[in-house]
């Protein structure tokens, strides 16, 4: 068997997640259908992480096995873009190690929400639409709070599967580029909904609906419902991946 | 009775064109429920021009008539971009004299058309995949052919009730952007589905199926079989339209 890494992205906006589930389409089913009928074997596949159902990536990384040697061919690449829907996109198929993996390998990943402040017909689905004045400047300042070792319980979906609720933030950042209001995430994992409860909250302090101080306690008292509201998915992408360069070397795209 | 100008943009995707037409959504229709339903007076909005079904417009112009003179203040305008869909967004209204007419006081209208040539999920609704080399000279030689007045039949859907086909185009070119491929042509006035099939024409000398010779017969035969295809509607904008100052003088929106 040889084990290969998927680089690809996605609109999620037609999909219920990455994640297979019963009676619906799921990007992990929609791929596993592509690679088993070009392949004509039983193929699964396994994400780096789980993105919910309209969330996109504009970078995602999965693994899977298969009995051909021979994947790594131009021509399979574009034969299972042809054949797979328009709003999934493979970028890259490449030989990896038999035990590589794409959810354990990953040492970060980066998210980014987009929000855009006038109405624009052409991103709808691909931003988040919000109207009134945010104080960047002070969301930029409570944003630091979260770089560091920190229990995300109170901005985590509860009762999860997961045994900690620790993550350690390395970059959190708001910038604005033209009409969009946009924020980046760094960390070596997340929690489920993590990102859009930060994105809910942090806005609060934009708002001046809370302070700093809040903020601080938010993050102290691992109740989610001390967080605010939790942003709605189409302004959320997966970004970035990122994995040792022995597990994955050969990367035909460039990314920040 | 007050006569206004609106200027605004539109993503064609879920409507059947700007035109109303019998059961059927249509941005004119939408827009006139909106503005009669906001206004309770029924309003009659006329356009600059028509949009085929998928089209999209990221600048449109229309007029209509009401017996309120204040509909011109930002909070009218907010208001109406609340009312309409996602995907209709309102940038300005402005007064203007009883007799200004949107479409035929314009002198100018500008389309894009978009290529894609690489797969990309996020706008598959906004630009028409094509894969395969296209030579860009070739088709920028043949594209200045177009330029001057010409009698268009060639391009245009047949049996429109217009009484001559003569165009003045004074200007058509192609540029590469990123992955995109634009096309960006300028004239007096256009035949139904003029921009569609002179895209899929020139879209032949880029693909080395015709040659400028070709091209020249096409022009001259007037007979829609002669030129090639009409391409997809996803990836044609309107894009600019001009008035003369007299005319339309207010602009919040700087267009190129």
């Amino acid at each position: 068997m040889q084990r290969y890494f998927i680089e690809m992205e996605y609109k999620g906006t037609n999909y219920h997640g990455w994640q297979i589930q019963p009676n619906a389409v799921t990007v992990q089913s929609s791929l596993e259908k592509a690679l088993s009928t070009i392949c004509r074997e039983k193929i699964l596949v396994t994400g780096a992480g789980r993105t919910d159902s309209g969330v996109h990536a504009s970078y995602f990384v999965a693994h899977f096995d298969s009995v051909s040697t021979t994947l790594d061919d131009s021509g399979f690449l574009q034969h299972l873009n042809g054949f797979l829907d328009k709003d999934i996109v493979i970028y890259s198929i490449n030989k990896v190690k038999e035990n590589a993996h794409a959810r354990f390998d990953a040492f970060s990943r980066t998210y980014r929400y987009y929000i855009n402040q006038n109405k624009n017909p052409f991103n709808q689905e691909i931003s988040w639409f919000l109207r009134g004045d945010l104080d960047i400047d002070k969301m930029n300042e409570v944003s630091c709070l979260l770089i560091g070792t920190h229990d995300f319980t109170s901005f985590s979906k509860l009762h999860t599967d997961v045994k900690t609720n620790d993550c350690t933030v390395d970059f959190a950042h708001w910038e604005k580029k033209g009409d969009s209001l946009i924020f980046t995430v760094r960390a070596n994992r997340f929690l489920r909904n993590m990102v859009r409860a930060i994105v809910g909250t942090v806005i609060l302090v934009g708002r001046n609906k809370i302070d700093k101080e809040d903020m601080i306690k938010i993050l102290k008292i691992k109740d989610r419902s001390s967080a605010g509201m939790s942003v709605p998915p189409q302004g959320l992408f997966l970004a970035d991946i990122r994995y040792p360069d022995n597990v994955f070397i050969k990367s035909i795209r460039e990314k920040n």
